[in-house]
């Protein structure tokens, strides 16, 4: 029943491809401006991961999915011979774009793994075509089996309405579909068992105030918006009941990157006895590193946090800004994915559950 | 020989009383424009109270206080007979400027005292004014010995450089001084014992990056800033020592409410065994609350998260804006006033400090 709600209550989307572009939502502009741009090479995707036009770490992948496929597409129109190896430097960009979050080197994977079907077949435009397709259907596939999930672990958590926090954005926008986190949370919403959610604005970037607070207005979903220093005065007076996130990379132990600032409301919510919940496509997990020290961290330039819309605003003082951290396994009471949950994760149930 | 240090690095004030006019530099274009202005009446000191063009508890209370005697001044020049029951007007607006910090009451409280014996004094004014400038060096003078008693507890604890973090401003910027959190932070650095400030740039006013870097950077303090979230990650990574904040209001059990995010880097620093310093003068202590709970804290408008710079960034939504917490007393390991130091405040202690 969640799933027809959702997608009857479809409205925001991140990307699209049609008429043989890609055409991404420039999320910089979010809520001022809804501005679309077609793009047509792997580069300008590349470029526009980098400069966040796209963010959230399903969605990267996805466009980089399709970024392959335009890749190849202008080889084969410019008559390379060996377009498969041209490719090569199409990957390397992408690859470059973004160090974090792991769904954008799974799609890549995933489309590299085509490549090699696609360049023995007559169309292999098509095939490439078909797996970037496959691969965001996919996703929204994920996102509402996801939030099915997710919406049973709060409902046999609690029978009453519940106070959840978010941080950065996991919905619509990061995703090919609803959402992770906001996946979760629009069918809590729908199963009427949402009283209000809380969003952190999630500096530098505003990622909470600029792009949660404009997918959860427009559905009319009770929220507010707070800093994000006011998180532990929130769960202090006892209003926070869950607070659910999403994920950029998930390592074999269970640990998870995700935006900076959710480690430290991993801590506060144990600390006040919230339940935490990460919620993640099995493309964010990565079974290749053993624990969340192994991943890099993005370092941002400092001018984010320097400069408020364009405008200086900090004294002459040099800024630290790593944009993910790193939460450990132990601080996470349920890990969602589309495969199933891992409660209290460790290494032994992620490798069950990825098996 | 640490005080002498810093009577020499003296740099930034707040405030100033000159030629029977108060000065106030204005905070909120910090630190783009340093602009002074000069003010003649209780109402527009209690505005620039409110406005925040003067913040920090002890600031406020050192410019309420001269608001009273520019007050006096206007009533006796307008030759009104009973200017001291004029003045209960005065002392209501100013009162009325800004709920949370005790300061301004107890500044307040100061000069209706000395009212009662200037109005048997030949010279009304001229006792008023002693009493406002007494207030105003018994505060720089407060700042000296805590940055001194501050020091002795870092020492104490490490002979090696330390990593220490503050949030807001506690400086020379809301003081008549060198600062409480500031003054100690100055006086590390100065006995060299400071590898670098952290810097949170405190959402939503941005007092880290616009006031106290500029302070910091100013006197060449090794620093560098940091968004709010990003305290855990920082701690996490074994770089802080210890947590140096300032306080609006501390009460009878030694709870402390200070700028929002306090609470939540106090419960952090536990997380990760740093040490969390509170620097107050006396004035700030509030024995007639038995506990924190009891402390009014100050919500203001939601535009102060939802715009920046005077553009509107985040998407309509409703704000949360509570701009102080309270952090308990069983979280703070020393609370460094100029009557000495208290560690793990309880009442007992408390009382025993202000007796």
């Amino acid at each position: 029943m969640i799933r027809e709600q959702m997608l009857a209550a479809e409205k925001v989307k991140a990307l699209d491809w049609r008429d043989g572009g890609l055409y991404l939502l420039d999320q910089r502009l979010l809520p001022q401006q809804t501005s679309w741009q077609r793009y047509e090479s792997a580069a300008s995707v590349a470029q526009a991961i980098r400069e966040m036009r796209v963010r959230g770490a399903p969605a990267i992948g996805i466009a980089a999915a399709f970024a392959v496929v335009l890749a190849a597409k202008q080889h084969i129109a410019n008559q390379i011979v060996d377009w498969q190896a041209a490719l090569e430097t199409d990957f390397a960009v992408l690859i470059a774009s973004r160090p974090t979050a792991v769904n954008l080197f799974w799609a890549l994977q995933k489309m590299r793994d085509c490549l090699s079907v696609a360049v023995q077949h007559q169309q292999p435009l098509q095939v490439l075509e078909q797996q970037a397709v496959d691969i965001l259907k996919a996703d929204r596939e994920a996102n509402l089996c996801m939030a099915q999930l997710g919406l049973e672990v709060i409902q046999r958590s609690s029978a009453s309405r519940q106070h959840v926090m978010t941080h950065c954005n996991a919905g619509a926008l990061a995703t090919g579909g609803f959402g992770t986190a906001l996946g979760v949370i629009r069918a809590a919403h729908l199963a009427q068992l949402l009283t209000c959610v809380h969003v952190n604005e999630t500096r530098p970037w505003l990622q909470g105030s600029r792009l949660t607070a404009w997918e959860l207005v427009g559905e009319a979903i009770p929220s507010l918006l707070n800093v994000d220093s006011a998180a532990a005065h929130l769960m202090q007076q006892g209003d926070i009941t869950w607070v659910v996130v999403g994920a950029d990379r998930i390592t074999a132990n269970g640990d998870v990157a995700n935006k900076i600032g959710t480690y430290q409301l991993a801590v506060l919510a144990r600390y006040h006895q919230v339940k935490f919940m990460v919620v993640a496509p099995s493309s964010t997990i990565d079974m290749q590193l053993s624990s969340g020290i192994q991943i890099p961290i993005e370092q941002r330039e400092g001018k984010e946090i320097l400069a408020l819309a364009g405008q200086r605003v900090a004294a002459h003082i040099d800024a630290f800004n790593p944009v993910f951290d790193v939460t450990p396994a132990q601080l996470i009471d349920v890990i969602v994915t589309e495969r199933g949950i891992v409660e209290q994760p460790n290494l032994e149930k992620m490798q069950a559950l990825m098996q």
